[in-house]
């Protein structure tokens, strides 16, 4: 029991000084936070040396643990990842500074002067499993935003992480800004993790997960605060009977396989009955030639018998694998039917080189991205021009879509007037 | 249990209606939700008769359990009231619709066009109290924004809103929207704002309280769903030591007494040590005989008898009523330091006629609305210009500040590609 109190009064204390930096990071001029991130890029270079031998006993410890070697990937570095890691906060030190901008400005009819401006939110709680360079990208666009941020790793990347918490600490100090802003839980104790999603009696505004599904969902289900994630992205492109052919062959391959694993990837390809039989056997083979495994209706399978019967399970399983669900659709309205009952709300495409149909399926198709004429992997805050992104919202609340800088602010109504009384 | 599994089935059944009745509302033209709100402001007018006659049954209920007549006040309808809920319906059907609207567009360096659209959130669930203009008001604002909506009225007022329901209804219909695009939960059992807080099965997407803290404080607690709400608005005006003296007697006199039972009320009033002799006085005296009580600190009380000595526990009551914490403070920053320890971060004023000291004020102070000279009693929808409110927002996520028809939306990215694929 000592131990737990101890735990839960180590992250109060951590919500405490989070909530007291994040309002000298507010406060600070946007000067002050691009020179922490120019410093924390420079560090990340400098440090190379320190983040890989750091990383290097996560690995061992990991090896020793068994841990797959796709796992292990995922978790390890190397000098190009550090430098990638140092240039992911370049990028995002670039990005306009997005606080103290108003947003909208007005006089209604008693003549105050109404402004909308644009404030950070608070303090972010940041959970994450095994990559290390979510240390780094999640504190660069916290700073960029002017949020505290309180970031929980996954055990198997504690010592790296904390190598690069190191440099965050040591940059915000350099640019005159709390170093608590950014604080990295440093024990592997997992009810660091339920301690976090209690809010920390109020310390935390809103929990973010980056991860798999069982981390989100178990986010989902705990938080008592507000969550900004998306539990998967089921995502589908519908080939319109008036798709080009070229674009259509082109897009689905980069969809589907460009990256497997990314919650941007095509998981379900819906065809137009009228163009199947032109569309279906080429973008099939370039699938099949790719090394995809297609798993197709009765009617998709009479067009490529290669592909093996799918099941009702397949339209609402999200593979993050070389595994596409292929369905025959009558028309737009029935592919729009079947994205609202299995999408997961994320991102949709249609391909067609119909405006009108374009504009209609842009319009009904109701997920946080739809794109025409081009691939479901955009589906990326870098891609967006948001020099980063925290991750993808699939909420109703607040931020759908890539998350960068930008989204992770909320705003305050600054009124003027001069001695304006209510009638 | 057989009567418990009944209602949770029809609350279950309410939200498959209003999922499925989103989609039409949503898909509908501008033109038809306007017809709605149209048909809706001339019905309510129509049926003033069968109103009066629902709220009769309502207040003689409520006399007969004993209901006091403040209480009675809140529940009454008249002739005026019923033609001031038609009027408010009016004036929301006037405000542009917000849905389909491309708040940004821009071209990434990959050449895709990029638009972000407003779209309705979906289903919004609505708990409120003994106010049947509620009732008029929330679908009023659910219409406007493309939302549907389960309302969910206090039992005071069943009969009062079950009328104006069946008006929304046969509203929806006659501009050919799904008559289910608003609900009204049909029965007292208290138990159905249990099963709302449970989301049914994701059918709700926002919890939205109107009413007191209790009921505002349970929905906090149980709600499953996201909640936009303020709990409470402990709200500060501050007499700056450069305040003009005729500017702050008339601001604090209407902040606090113009309405004592409203949230965007002045609770504390801060002076600036520099300037208390010259203006505590006066507004003080102002505020007295208008009979207000006046519960001060030493300083303050050396400069008005007349004040009780205030106690910690007055920096931190939200009186909505004739009662004001008066305090003198050093200067701006210990009032800013004084908000941001007790208030509630809804509504704060100042009061100079120095821009310097305004400005800092309204970039330090973390509240939905901060005021330059200008009454806190101004944190209103309608005052802002969005034609009516759903309440005010003082979570950090979605919307701050007066929640209109705007307010209740969220986006989506409409991208438009040639035939990307992403490198």
């Amino acid at each position: 029991m000592t131990e737990t109190l101890t735990l839960n009064e180590q992250m109060l204390e951590r919500g405490r000084c989070a909530r007291a930096a994040a309002a000298g990071l507010r406060d600070a001029p946007a000067g002050a936070r691009t020179r922490a991130l120019d410093s924390l890029a420079r560090r990340l270079t400098a440090a190379e040396a320190d983040i890989l031998a750091a990383n290097a006993r996560d690995v061992a410890a990991a090896r020793a643990n068994g841990m797959a070697e796709a796992q292990i990937d995922r978790l390890l570095l190397t000098p190009a990842r550090v430098a990638g890691m140092a240039q992911a906060v370049k990028t995002i030190a670039a990005v306009p500074d997005p606080l103290g901008v108003e947003t909208e400005r007005w006089t209604p009819a008693n003549g105050l002067d109404i402004a909308r401006v644009r404030t950070p939110i608070g303090v972010l709680g940041v959970i994450y499993e095994s990559r290390p360079n979510v240390t780094a990208d999640a504190a660069a666009l916290c700073i960029r935003s002017g949020n505290a941020a309180i970031l929980r790793c996954g055990s198997d990347c504690l010592q790296s992480s904390l190598a690069i918490a190191g440099l965050i600490a040591e940059s915000l100090a350099e640019a005159g800004l709390p170093a608590d802003a950014v604080q990295l839980v440093d024990t592997p104790d997992r009810e660091a993790v339920g301690l976090m999603l209690g809010g920390l009696e109020g310390a935390i505004d809103v929990i973010i997960p980056r991860g798999g599904k069982s981390l989100v969902a178990r986010v989902q289900a705990e938080a008592k605060t507000a969550v900004l994630s998306h539990l998967e992205g089921l995502n589908h492109t519908y080939l319109h009977e008036a798709a080009d052919l070229e674009v259509a062959r082109a897009v689905v391959l980069n969809a589907k396989m460009r990256r497997v694993s990314v919650c941007g990837a095509t998981e379900t390809l819906l065809v137009d009955r009228a163009a199947a039989e032109r569309l279906l056997p080429p973008v099939a083979a370039d699938l099949i030639a790719a090394g995809c495994e297609l798993r197709g209706d009765d009617a998709a399978r009479a067009l490529v018998p290669a592909m093996v019967p799918a099941t009702e399970a397949d339209w609402t399983t999200e593979y993050l694998a070389p595994v596409l669900a292929v369905r025959v659709v009558e028309d737009l309205d029935a592919a729009v039917a079947h994205i609202a009952r299995y999408g997961s709300g994320h991102t949709e495409a249609i391909i067609t080189t119909d405006a009108t149909s374009a504009e209609r399926f842009a319009a009904q198709v109701d997920s946080a991205i739809v794109l025409i004429n081009a691939s479901t992997q955009f589906a990326d805050g870098g891609e967006f021009g948001f020099g980063g992104e925290i991750g993808i919202s699939t909420a109703r609340l607040h931020a759908r879509g890539p998350v960068g800088a930008e989204q992770l602010t909320t705003y305050k109504y600054v009124v003027r007037g001069q001695g304006q009384t209510r009638p």
